[in-house]
């Protein structure tokens, strides 16, 4: 079962970051068919990148989100997904397959792009690829930002369990529209830790033409901000 | 059940207006990264809005709009959800409760700006984010472009009520979206008195930075020309 | 019966044009809130047009359309709708209730944007939130151009009666989005004969204050392009 | 059995490019009404194109795509589609539907858009209008983006088919929507060898007023990825 969870989650994170980060990539990148197009089709092409991970991480319950994962530990269920208890090895293994998988998709993206990474000189809008930023930087403010956004994020998945709306994924991906769209601004929505740090990582490590520093003082906030507002959306669930 | 009338009712409405005021706030707020975007994003962004918000009502039939709420009572209807019968009781706990759900979702929508509201110097574009205002300043042509607006989205959702779409809260976005692009040219489409209302008596008791009045003289139009609409399209819809 | 193709058909195609004709008064008419929006909204508001119209026509087949009604007429097909054979007077019913339709909607967007009509002093301007017109000026290949365009309406909506879809109205009003974004260049897609001739003789009629012909010399080609292209489609799907 | 294949095949793929071809001709070509669009009506059009093209090809299971036949012939599946068995025959049919097809559908697009072509005096505009090309020349890496993108497009096509989605020809559409946001950046997304190389003979062969080569020496780009990017998802979705 541990396997199994692996290979879809990080699966499923992959394509989510190859597709997320490919659609900033094919936005701000130098080159690019797409570059300056209407923010419009960022947030349609995050919200089509959840589209297709949830379908690949079908099988696993398509988490591709610690927020998600730890809004299920810090509920009453017992299940991550049909068929997989919520145990500290499987808890685990989700976390970190979500961050592996994150991190993977990132370098898709770079391959994907190669040729525009290179000719590409801004470094912010390299890192802008790869990880969210603060519009105006403001700790406190940027933290509840995304709190703000993942607890949207979760308690509304969790309404969408409980009505018959058969919508599935694309219920999902519609709402991930709708949160880039309305609490984007600030933050870039991360609402979700790996989707963040995976590539943040992939940044650093990667050997990029032109960057700078992958901005790491702020690489807590969209950690702790989903995880927060994640847990905030369980308990408020719990009672509604 | 008044309860959870007034629970459902609060959630969802202010999830349709921390979403959809967010939405204006992306796009008009200094310094976001969804600024300036098109018009585009504003129609999906409040039909996304209403998505997700019909959601988190769905046990209490999703008014989130008294427009909804009067339609119904003054229609043969008996019952304003299943299991929820039309009393003096119940039509109070739903007008407030979304009167309550809008202003707060609003208070949500400050908060997750804040820093871009501090940024913003134009009082018009401030206030834009919270309430609809005209175009053109007319209270009698604004007041028909409310009436035919609020006309097609009762008509419509009864129509969806009467085929087999299987569509459910999607469908009601959609229609959101189409009212926006088609008919919200002059007045912005507030279609909704309480997302209208609400927003502005934030506007009123928040500490914004760059204010300037709520435009107190326009806020009868939005609230006066959806109720007309809404009730002349319960009538026509019961004689068609 | 006929009274009910009547109301149906004529409440139909009047959600349509004002819908339809009030997306392109948004887009291009003088101090809108959506003056100068990308074409997106173009194509996304005339698709979404033709969703609330096909429920709001729902129980007599939603033709909205005198193209898809001489497709049937033309075709094998025995009724037009469930339970209403194809006869004479139903044939008649249909299309003067599909004109009537789309002149009042025109007559509705007029209302709607009334202010908005006052202030724009550009007469192609206005006439093109009516009645579509060419892009280059060449009636045998706007005939081409039109007939294309239906054909491919007119076809694939009988595509998707052969398969189990289950969108309904969802896919007819795609296949609009997908026809105005990939043939609506050169001609404005009327591919609806009503769509076209009801808001031009509303154009005429109407008491607007900058307005020039209503370009009748091109008004046959929105009329025989859809009627060629639909009775080709229906032949073709004969057969097919 | 192989006429119904060559039938179906043709009219599918003949759709997708009339329609795919037709939405760059909109953006790209001088006078058109969508003249200058935002890239979101490019990614819509062509997704768009291809849930109607999947209409029409329902009945063979609308491959459309060499890189679908490939992607099965290679698989352990026995059928292309139900009742349709992988044969030398069948293969050979569905290979030359689909080439025909793209072909003619190309035309379609060069009558629909005839004098937007003649006014339409860059020659590298028209060329995009047919067929496919680097934004960034460099062979190795254009086509590691279309072996990325193709590896999407059909592994994700399969976890489709593993789950009970219910959504069938629109989940193609918005999945081809999301590879062209997220992926079509360098190379312009062709991800089907026959979408590209079809056009690409008819910008070959037909009267164009201001063309110049059809850029032969990048067309093996457009093919040999999309072939070796189905191949891996085939065979990485086997052992998912």
């Amino acid at each position: 079962m541990l396997g199994t969870i692996f290979l879809h989650e990080i699966a499923g994170t992959a394509i989510l970051t190859l597709l997320g980060c490919g659609v900033v990539a094919n936005v701000l990148l130098s080159g690019t068919n797409g570059r300056g197009s209407d923010s419009i089709v960022i947030f349609f092409g995050w919200g089509l990148a959840v589209f297709c991970a949830v379908y690949v991480a079908y099988d696993t319950g398509a988490h591709i989100n610690p927020a998600v994962t730890i809004a299920l530990l810090t509920s009453p269920a017992t299940e991550y997904a049909p068929g997989i208890p919520i145990t500290l090895a499987t808890t685990l293994a989700y976390l970190s397959a979500e961050m592996i998988g994150a991190f993977l998709g990132a370098v898709g993206c770079f391959l994907a792009y190669k040729k525009h990474y290179d000719a590409t000189e801004d470094a912010s809008s390299v890192l802008a690829t790869f990880s969210t930023g603060p519009a105006i930087a403001s700790y406190g403010w940027n933290l509840v930002t995304e709190i703000i956004g993942t607890f949207v994020l979760i308690f509304v998945i969790i309404m969408f369990g409980h009505t018959p709306s058969g919508l599935g994924p694309l219920a999902v991906a519609l709402l991930v529209v709708s949160i880039g769209a309305s609490l984007g601004g600030p933050t870039g929505y991360a609402i979700n830790p790996a989707r963040d740090l995976g590539p943040r990582i992939a940044h650093a490590l990667l050997p990029i033409k032109h960057k700078q520093g992958s901005n790491w003082a702020y690489a807590w906030v969209p950690i702790a901000g989903p995880l927060i507002g994640s847990v905030l959306a369980g308990l408020v669930a719990h009672v509604y």
